[in-house]
């Protein structure tokens, strides 16, 4: 079941350069910085309403973040949808053939099971999140 | 003041094709599907929490979401702010020097007062969304 938006991630060069806006021009509030080593990645985590928007810098030049970058520039990179039973939910897309980067899921921000599906039926790239009770 | 995430809009080549994605496998719903002809664009109109998710459809070979998808491919186009007092909001990016798309609001979809920023300060397309009373 999704249940709701969890967070939109934005792809930056630098957090500290980004978040001038968000802060001090729109009057959000940075909650914390977190780096998730696994994914190469600083994040910068900004509530809005019940879902939050995270800004992401990568840590590594060949990290998944910088590719982006390198790619397409700055710019949206992905939205994740809270959901419950992932693997449930994993298991019925790959019945469907839906195509899976994560065909289980592994671990992420704040020990949350996450799994990416591929952008090719998504048109966009969508995480699912299940966070830790 | 900023209130939530309105929506997250996605440009599609076509809505028939990924609708089948986030209704059949995703068990999402379509509440609606409306055109907005000064954007030159067909909008499919997905509920999530107290958010949605838009697929935009180009009306138009030289619309902008026509544009985007030559230029970037299918893929997230822009994230939508809730506000309270958008006029307000905006004079102040500008007495900040953030730089604007819309200085003042235009009417979008289901008459709603909307402005986007430029992704210069943004890093990615952000609009700012004031529904009707």
């Amino acid at each position: 079941m999704i249940k709701k938006i969890s967070h939109i991630g934005i792809a930056v060069n630098s957090i500290e350069d980004a978040l001038k806006l968000y802060t001090e021009a729109l009057g959000l509030e940075l909650k914390g910085i977190e780096v998730v080593a696994d994914q190469k990645v600083r994040i910068a985590i900004i509530p809005v309403g019940n879902t939050r928007i995270e800004l992401l810098e990568s840590t590594d030049p060949e990290g998944p973040i910088a590719k982006h970058i390198k790619n397409r520039g700055e710019g949206l990179h992905h939205v994740a949808l809270e959901v419950e039973g992932i693997e449930g939910i994993l298991e019925g897309l790959e019945k469907k053939e839906i195509p899976l980067v994560d065909k289980k899921p592994r671990i992420g921000a704040e020990g949350a099971k996450i799994a990416f599906l591929h952008p090719k039926a998504t048109k966009a790239l969508i995480e699912l999140v299940e966070p830790t009770e």
